[in-house]
């Protein structure tokens, strides 16, 4: 997507040769314009028939909202928890986080879920997977379909988009980073 | 506003006389077009001139995207953080929370408000003031203007609506509880 491209190469931060901070439009600052037009993209790609988005908090959310827009749906996101204490009335499912070296647990209350639901993921970046994974997990615990999983950015040198692509769901990352050189980011085309 | 009520109305679960549970399209599922709704609500209400939406993580970040649509900006919302370490490139406030009790520590990065700038501050719901409160801080840390703050649900039998208003901030609840009997809710006209 030229346009999340150009504005990666404006004003991403690049640190260590590693971490890619996007802080000013997309996870902490958030260009609602820029939004509106992943939003486009992705109901280009993924067509009609989406029933509900899935995200998780906290910087899934805001992109998800707008997204919803493109596909006439209403959202759901997973709360973090801190504690691992199982609920009945949650699907439930631990994620590791690498950026924060700890494990938290993703939960979905099952009454917004439902058995056979068209379900779009959405999250803002795709490294090893593990947030995606989480996710894919609850919405299956549910016995809901993942129609597609569509991600802003995704890091193309970790291995979460390989791993989720070969595990066979539709995976749409609007742009790929396969590389950091010197501080310059290699993007996929 | 009409149509949030009758969702309250309808779809809001109460507990113990005292907890309204909204999760089912405010604070989990999100409901998108109501969401559209409140954004021309507040939009009529505040007019223009808004140059930037504040919120905070987690249930802030949905409402307040879709709502900066009808305000043509962007949102940067306030992270929540366990720690109480500060670091120079942020504004911080401290925020208790009465539901999880504890205080968390509210962020924002120094880039993101800049004095001067005009503030909608945004949040779901509104009981003793603390996040708002926490988001005015960080707001007027930045010396930027507080030019209004619009709540979706402000529980009216506690005492943060009132606390907000003798401060002199132009406050906008959608909806204001006043009591709740016998499981019943009474709302403010």
């Amino acid at each position: 997507m030229k346009l999340l491209k150009e504005k990666i190469r404006q004003d991403a931060l690049i640190l260590d040769n590693s971490i890619i901070k996007v802080d000013s439009f997309l996870n902490h600052q958030m260009d609602i314009h820029l939004f509106n037009e992943m939003g486009k993209t992705f109901r280009d790609y993924f067509g009609w028939g989406v029933q509900k988005i899935v995200t998780c908090e906290a910087s899934g959310i805001g992109i998800a909202t707008i997204v919803a827009q493109y596909f006439g749906c209403d959202v759901v996101f997973a709360k973090k928890e801190a504690s691992s204490l199982t609920d009945d009335n949650f699907h439930t499912a631990p994620v590791y986080s690498y950026t924060k070296q700890k494990e938290s647990l993703f939960r979905i209350d099952k009454r917004f879920i439902n058995e056979g639901d068209q379900i779009l993921i959405i999250d803002d970046f795709l490294a090893n997977g593990e947030a995606l994974s989480g996710m894919i997990s609850l919405v299956e615990q549910a016995k809901a379909q993942v129609m597609g999983i569509g991600v802003a950015i995704e890091k193309g040198f970790q291995n979460g988009g390989q791993m989720i692509r070969e595990r066979g769901y539709n995976l749409k990352s609007l742009v790929i980073i396969d590389e950091i050189q010197n501080n310059k980011l290699i993007f996929r085309e």
